[in-house]
């Protein structure tokens, strides 16, 4: 029984302004409409024909996450394990382990992955998965080792050490190194990349961390009683207050490094870990000036430049060497070089109480997205879109009053006493004060504009009454 | 007697995307809120204290040229002299000649200036004014001729002759030079910028050009004759036949450089002709590592970098001597160095057919503006701001239906047979086919939403009934 394990908890800092605390890298889509998440779902589902798996993620991004599941594989059935905040992958991953073994038995085999990585070729990640499931039996903890080609500082390196049947033992982890040291380090032939990727049983996983770093389990344990026996379902939402106890540490520091079951299994399956614009760039087919564009350009006289758009037109005249990707509020221009840096500009705006750091125009919600259109200090224009089915909260504003004019799909409206359907070019008022509902009844996505107007319009003036979502 | 001339006739390609053929050069607004042509009518109006003045432009920007001087001073009138196309600066001052003759006299003295250039010190420039006109009464076409400060490749130069009272006579004009001629000019001394900006009697000028180029004074008094004796007043729309006659060239070519009665003023007022966003960067102060921002930036580890931001985010990170302009659907990204090549992209936009070469997000029309805010093709919204007092046409669509919703001021519409006032936070419902209106009868600029719905959202889609600017 193998079982794979999402983690999904980066941020994806380097690649702002797409990636956002809000919205971050894991739901990042690239050139082909699908989402990093989307991929690794995809690649877990297709890994042993697997019909079950196991995601860790921040509680914030539960709805977006279980849609990103569902639009890959509806037959495909995930536990979400739910974090207050990020604690490292430590944590994360004994928290997954107790579950297993609580469902599957001490013997089935977890496949540790990481939501927001990219792997070109899947028939070869079976069959290092496969490999590494069988050294995984044998009670070994497997690291799969990416066989290097350029002396990157950015990752951390894995020296291999006996042959272990098809993998290595592994005599060291060194952490992520100084060029001069990466050279070296290409140069000796028995250095492997750390990707990040683990296999290892339940049992074996958790015996062993109960050797190195025993709070974490007593930790993890507590976690889970807390939720109480009925809760242990397929969402795990767990309490802050215990959580919090758990160090911020990674599974490389509390158990690999101090392991002696350690195994490393040599890979060569097109792995990244798109941890820069730069590596987003390469994933588009350049053209003879070496310029990749993504949406609508205008390049001249350049060259080295990579532009990626959402909605506008980007002119590049007479220049080399660049990033720049655009989004409907936040534009980047980064030399190609420099893409590392890109988290700064995310440092800068945290400081500054920006919100650009954190959300997006279009916001994701659990019924569907919004989108600021405008604002001003005494109206907002929203483009409200609601999934199928799915409905907004009962709900009531002290402040401001609400214009819907339906563009697309049909609406159930609630408003005040009455309940009504509109559909495309129909529309409503809901004064200030009056409770109103927005549900979409049809089998198409519902598209509003919806006009506000008041003399306060933060997104805090709410009253819910009655929530699909648990929002109440 | 002096009258300024302003020729407002610049496309400005190389200032793309914030000048284009829509709203070009003369609107562009700079930091402080007031457009290139603001700035000219209110140099023009100070010189000594004109409150008359001829405006030479394309028919297509009378509404807002119109609007821009009555912004500056409402006390100065003009004539508007409207083209139906360009034809360079002969056909252009000709017409403005004659009708200065006519209605002041032989003796009246032209001051012809460009809408677009900058001038920073204004009692210098009425000195050098002063001085023209001076040698202009004695019978001199005069020109106004910058100390050079560079080696210039962008400008023509003038050659000073002989002494003649307060300036020169001109020796010779030497057309734009390469950059090892232009620094010979400028190591001369006796060299100067030809500026663009002329001085000289009505009477002098046309019987000069007769000499020189006679068609063009035939043409012009051909294009005035066909007006009729009833039209010739305020506003002069010409008609495309007649003056499709013209040749397309420049008052330089076809007089100045034919004529022995040219003279020269030297002069040092702080000119510059804005000829590319280099030079609209050198209008902010920089920080002391070169950078210069108007609007939302982050700058991190970057040197000489010029961001001019509408409304949106922007962050450089690692560059150098770029230039970043961004507007609400176009981006420029552009070094420092060859900003002159701007127009290579505006040559592509047209050649694609792309509307992006001529109009903004934003649309002047002379009620006011209208913006889009979104568009698909079953929807599109817009905000439409209307001037108090200002109206929109009588009229109706047959394809789309409008919800219009205002947020701020009042709105007096028509809609059918009924008239109803709208305030702010009310609505109104005008199906397809329905005649409408909107005006202001206020005092406050009136701001609405319109969500257009329909299977056919073309601007062409509308029957005017009534315009109060004669588009009907």
């Amino acid at each position: 029984m193998l079982v794979p394990v999402i983690m999904s908890g980066g941020a994806g800092t380097r690649l702002w302004p797409v990636s956002r605390e809000g919205y971050p890298k894991p739901f990042m889509k690239l050139a082909d409409g699908q989402s990093l998440l989307m991929k690794t779902y995809q690649r877990a589902a297709s890994v042993m024909s697997t019909d079950y798996l196991v995601t860790v993620t921040n509680r914030d991004y539960f709805f977006e996450s279980k849609d990103n599941l569902s639009q890959v594989n509806s037959k495909v059935q995930s536990t979400f394990l739910l974090e207050p905040f990020g604690r490292n992958t430590a944590p994360a991953i004994a928290l997954a382990a107790l579950d297993i073994l609580e469902k599957q038995g001490p013997e089935a085999i977890l496949l540790v992955m990481s939501a927001d990585h990219l792997i070109k070729d899947g028939q070869r990640f079976e069959d290092a998965v496969a490999a590494a499931a069988t050294l995984a039996s044998q009670g070994y903890l497997v690291t799969f080792g990416i066989t290097p080609t350029a002396p990157e500082t950015g990752f951390g390196y894995i020296e291999c050490g006996d042959v272990l049947g098809v993998g290595y033992s592994v005599a060291r982890f060194v952490e992520k190194p100084a060029f001069e040291k990466a050279q070296q380090l290409l140069a000796s032939g028995n250095h492997l990349w750390n990707a990040g990727i683990f296999c290892f049983q339940a049992g074996t996983f958790l015996s062993e961390l109960e050797k190195t770093a025993p709070e974490i389990v007593t930790i993890a344990q507590a976690c889970r009683a807390q939720l109480g026996d009925g809760a242990v379902t397929s969402m795990q939402d767990y309490s802050a207050d215990i959580f919090a106890k758990f160090p911020d540490i990674s599974i490389d520091y509390a158990l690999l490094e101090r392991s002696d079951k350690v195994a490393v299994i040599p890979c060569d399956f097109g792995w990244s870990d798109i941890g820069s614009w730069q590596a987003v760039s390469e994933l588009t087919v350049a053209d003879e000036t070496l310029n990749r564009t993504v949406g609508q350009s205008v390049i001249v006289d350049s060259r080295n430049v990579y532009v990626q758009s959402h909605d506008r037109l980007v002119a590049a005249v007479g220049v080399q060497d660049l990033v720049i990707v655009d989004t409907p509020d936040a534009l980047l221009v980064v030399h190609a070089d420099k893409t590392q840096d890109v988290r700064k500009v995310v440092a800068q705006l945290k400081a500054l109480g920006h919100d650009a750091f954190k959300l997006h125009r279009t916001v994701a919600r659990p019924w569907g997205t919004y989108t600021i259109l405008e604002e001003s200090s005494r109206f907002k224009i929203k483009r409200i879109e609601v999934k199928p089915g799915a409905s907004l909260s009962l709900q009531m504003h002290h402040h401001r009053s609400e214009h819907w004019i339906v563009v697309s799909g049909t609406a159930q409206v609630t408003n005040g006493d009455k309940t009504l359907l509109l559909g495309a070019n129909e529309s409503t008022y809901i004064p200030a004060g009056n409770r109103h509902r927005l549900e979409n009844p049809g089998v198409l996505q519902l598209i509003m504009i919806e006009v506000q107007s008041g003399e306060y319009l933060g997104e805090d003036d709410i009253v819910r009454f009655q929530d699909n979502y648990g929002r109440c």
